[in-house]
């Protein structure tokens, strides 16, 4: 009977006329399939999404009117069965924060929100229901319950054909979205702007982030500020920990008496360039101020005795807004780290239960894959509201997350494993950053340093210290406050990278600006970018782009400075010492801990800022240029209001080959010195 | 709707006049009511058992007619949703072999298994729908989907009752069993009674396991057996792994031509009164004789490319039955190892995924929780049908296992949660060894050495080691075949544990003769011998009873030889020393490597074994008894012919005061020397 289901849902779609080109689907955009099977659930990540997709970006992008991959659907006790079928030589990435893999093909994933994903199971903080193939498209299962996926696994003996099948459980029905490429980074592109187009991270979103210890007053918050600025280390945002509310496991949204006028300390770290961020979760303590409004439109089951509020609904969002309108983004906070959102599956005392139940309709395995999406939406129209662009930190995320402005971040600590993700969230429209939280000595914190200075987000998470790791290194995990002294020399070490991450900005602004308009993710695997190499890179999870130009493969500590790096073909410059490598072979190379491995596409024009203390100071928009090569592409700069929507001034940089020059149209920028490498020195 | 079906249900319940003491409810057998809400899933653990249960044994446990606890049921699409009132004081523990946690109450379990379970959310080679509450009762949810419990989460502020919750998916209905205590020991020997009774181990089973490296030959395993003769280590079981056979990832179950003559070397093993056990597991390679033949009662999704028979099925059952019988069980092979049923989770290549369907209307959910069940029932009745009794290891179980002849082992190797299994094992009618098969030195070694003589199955899984760990330790993983000489001391060290094991047979072969006659299991958890002082052993996991009269709290090389050690009230010798402890604390005490915290209870008399190289030697059969302070219990021992089913022969052991004498009235045993421990000499 289920079966005769399908038939009528394709039957009716076949009425309808919607299935013009494609038996079954319609072309909604160009290169855009829908497939409608049975009757979807009414709360899926696409009925929640706000954002109405970059219908411009995505007719640019063209199409021939040709579905990639027909999926087809079967009815039954266990729910929906999609199908959707495998060329033998098709690999397969995405479904969102795969910590453990990265080519998914054979692999078997149930996606499931977890915020301790320690096995390959599919759980994840951000799951995504979205992966793109090899042979060049991309699906998205509109549904939030926890699919499995089985990606490609052959049945009986001899069976010559294979197949995505995906498992829905608990649902009547499921819509499919289909994305053309022609290669894997157009099909990503296109699935980024049909979600609304990549997030525009304002340019101090992209300065160094800083997370003080969770028991610091205002007093010490202003210290560490101080030291900072005393030390001349770059800081654009200083993050609060839990403990700046009265309550905070759940929270009351309340500042504790131990910060007696934060407007005031917020208004002097803004004088000293530096912006406030601070750690919530949504689950609301009975003391806070908004805990009663909110009663109505929450769930029926606490969380650390807070309730849950259902963010799916406006009226929610309004009183959750409501009140940090006042407390918190009133008085000049610029973002937010939003924890906790990703279902602790230990207890039942951690989240909420799959069996909870939501004024929206939603059930608790629902909103688990809904949560992080909705308090990342809460908050980002909390900004819009206010015409300013915020960043923020959120451990949960999902489907159609592009236009959203936040960066994912862990407890896990693997450090090779955070890198790979950094590739992997750009798959499906995801930031990670492999936030710097704990070392295992001097060698081992430097390596992260470095590594998160090649991310989104460079932050370093010593919520935990009483002084920054570059005085203090924390060795004993099990123990918060040991104090191993780090040297003058520690503090120099970190002040260097920390100047090379804010001579980037410009560059990476620009990369999500392309990310804003294209959908091209900023960060991003060099699978997407080398779609001819694809049997060379394909599982090359711990080397990516970051922007058009930048090559980075981080070391950790257990590398001891040595790492084997695939050098796509092509020629490809050291970012720091200039040498040229040919592309098109893998090299084992040594890095002392002064250096990593940052290569440079011949071609490029790369804009570097002068290092400021931070992206408030004026001279942050100095810029020195590196030429590489003889017959450098053009490039752009863009100046950004940080408001909402974003004014943006694109400055366009060319190369004048006959007077060896930058050609630079811009009142705002000053063009510094000018050094063209062609053939192997140093930058500057 | 949904709901009026439990109306329904009830009311055909109460029409039929089933639910005579208890609404909803019938009490089938004294102390034990089942419950049937709505229309049950036809296949579960339950409808697949085939033993009868003890109904002597059950009705001796008497029943005042009260069930203990009331379950109730909601329909909903999620499926069914069961919920048992909990009191405040309530203490959950079973739900299998749950090995990152001990207590469950306040825990969320989905029971999913998993090879592979290493975070704390239910996932379990072994996961048991049954759980015993300290309250004196246990349930058992008769079903085969993934549940999960909620073991007691409050739902809205300040409510007064708590409860625990399961969700059932996909079902429509289910069976639920209530046993009743007083305390959680009567309760788990009568769900232990109703799966049949606990297994009786021959006595062979428990010496001491070896199993060779994966690529010995014929030849080899021979010289291994002479290599323990040699050196005067006791042994009676060596285990081939893998590669006996031409085909092992699917198996073929036909011997390599590298064991030219397999029935001659399991002959002259078992002159030497060793016996054979063979790895496989039951996924059936194409080469496979009994591949075709088994092919229409295979599920619908191969395993390394093998059929997955469905062993639900006589018909499957007796074609598996039908070659072992010729090829392995037929020329003497005197159990199994089987492995790979317990759901490697990570890919679709290495197990059948949920989706697959089996010829028994089994989907692969419902046959993964009951595929360990399944293949234990096959290899049990082949043995039945021998006449013979059967020692097995396997890596999955589940509900109404206690009748089976195997043990659990894992891959996984942490040396604390190995041993705090053993003692979890027992809330669920499960058997567990901390097989050692890995070690980080010698003292870890020694460590994990003693651990494993103090539980059900004493085994050294040396699978990838050319010489046995007492001549070759094995420090890297990654390498199979580092040589890192052990010494002669080791050997004598390994010869010491290993006699200490032997002499141990006849009082654990007791306590499985008690397993199997009233259910009470023979290696069980402190808070259940000890419900007066559930306060204090609550939640301790790391030590145990192993029968009635001695306490072990194995240590790891972690402890640094040195453990705190809660002891019940009552007084305590230490096995070794004869060291007198007052009980009703907890003392921190130091053991040297030669020695283990192993205790004996007062008004104990421990009948101990001449250490023979095998239980095949009649000396085995001589004993030495120890007596235990001024007024010991009496107690027994068993002459036990090894056949099925099992021929005993009860020996009561008697103190006689008067004349200060054992009174021991057996022809076959013999009396050694009679030493009385009244009060701290050492024993022996």
């Amino acid at each position: 009977m289920k079966k005769l289901l399908t038939l009528a849902a394709l039957m009716w779609i076949a009425i309808s006329g919607l299935a013009a080109q494609t038996p079954g689907g319609t072309e909604i955009l160009p290169g855009i399939w829908k497939f409608t099977f049975g009757t979807p659930d009414s709360i899926t990540p696409v009925s929640i999404h706000d954002a109405p997709p970059r219908q411009e970006a995505i007719a640019a992008l063209g199409s021939d009117g040709a579905c990639p991959v027909i999926p087809q659907a079967e009815f039954g006790r266990r729910g929906v069965l999609l199908t959707l079928p495998l060329k033998n030589d098709e690999l397969l990435y995405g479904l969102g924060l795969q910590l453990q893999s990265f080519q998914q093909r054979g692999k078997k994933k149930m996606l499931r929100v977890n915020a301790d994903p320690r096995v390959d199971t599919g759980d994840s903080h951000a799951p995504v229901p979205f992966y793109v193939s090899s042979a060049g498209y991309g699906v998205l299962i509109d549904n939030a319950r926890y699919m499995t996926f089985y990606l490609g696994s052959k049945r009986p003996e001899g069976a010559a054909s294979d197949a995505v099948k995906v498992e829905i459980p608990r649902s009547e029905g499921v819509d499919v979205y289909v994305f053309a490429g022609p290669t894997m980074k157009e099909a990503v592109a296109r699935y980024n702007l049909f979600a609304g187009g990549g997030t525009l991270v304002p340019r101090w979103g992209l300065g160094f982030w800083y997370r003080g210890e969770t028991d610091f007053t205002q007093e010490q918050i202003l210290a560490l500020a101080e030291d900072f600025r005393a030390n001349r280390l770059p800081c654009d945002v200083i993050g609060l920990e839990p403990h700046w509310q009265t309550a905070s496991y759940s929270c009351s949204y309340v500042w504790r008496g131990t910060f007696p006028d934060p407007a005031a300390m917020i208004g002097t770290l803004r004088e000293q360039g530096i912006r406030t961020n601070l750690w919530m979760h949504a689950y609301v303590h009975p003391s806070a101020p908004i805990h009663d409004a909110l009663k109505p439109y929450s769930g029926d089951y606490r969380v650390w005795n807070g309730l849950v509020p259902d963010l799916t609904l406006p009226e929610a969002r309004e009183i959750f807004k409501g009140w940090h309108a006042q407390a918190t983004t009133g008085i000049g906070v610029s973002g937010f780290k939003l924890d906790e959102c990703d279902n602790s599956d230990f207890t039942g005392n951690w989240c909420f239960p799959e069996i909870a139940s939501f004024p929206s309709g939603a059930d608790g395995e629902q909103m688990h894959s809904l949560f992080g999406l909705a308090i990342q939406q809460t908050i980002d129209e909390l900004y819009r509201e206010r015409g300013v662009r915020g960043y923020h930190l959120v451990r949960s995320s999902g489907a159609m997350a592009a236009p959203l402005p936040c960066v994912l971040y862990s407890d896990l600590y693997d450090s090779q494993v955070f890198i790979n993700a950094v590739a992997q969230s750009g798959f499906c429209g995801l930031l990670w950053t492999p936030e710097v939280r704990d070392a295992n000595g001097e060698e081992d914190f430097l390596r992260r340093f470095q590594a998160v200075m090649c991310s989104p987000l460079a932050m370093v998470n010593a919520w935990y210290l009483q002084m920054p790791p570059w005085k203090q290194m924390n060795r004993e995990k099990s123990k918060r406050h040991i104090v191993d002294p780090g040297s003058p020399e520690m503090t120099d070490a970190c002040r260097k990278w920390l100047e090379f991450r804010m001579t980037l900005i410009p560059y990476l602004h620009a990369a999500f600006v392309k990310y804003h308009e294209t959908g091209i993710p900023p960060f991003r695997a060099l699978v997407m970018d080398f779609p001819d190499e694809t049997a060379a890179v394909k599982d090359i999870a711990g080397q990516y782009m970051m922007g058009d130009e930048l090559m980075v493969a981080p070391l950790t500590a257990t590398s001891k400075g040595t790492k084997t790096i695939y050098f796509p073909a092509g020629t490809w410059y050291d970012f720091f010492t200039g040498e040229r490598i040919e592309g098109g072979q893998a090299l084992t190379l040594s890095f002392p801990l002064d250096r990593m491995p940052l290569y440079v596409k011949e071609g490029a024009i790369l804009p570097l800022a002068h290092a400021t203390l931070s992206t408030e100071d004026p001279d942050s928009r100095i810029l020195d240029f590196r030429v590489y090569g003889d017959d450098p592409r053009p490039t752009a700069v863009y100046e950004d209001d940080g408001g909402y929507p974003a004014q943006l001034k694109e400055n366009q940089i060319h190369w004048d080959a006959k007077r060896a020059r930058i050609r630079f149209q811009s009142k705002q920028y000053t063009s510094g010195k000018t050094i063209r490498i062609p053939s192997g020195q140093p930058g500057r």
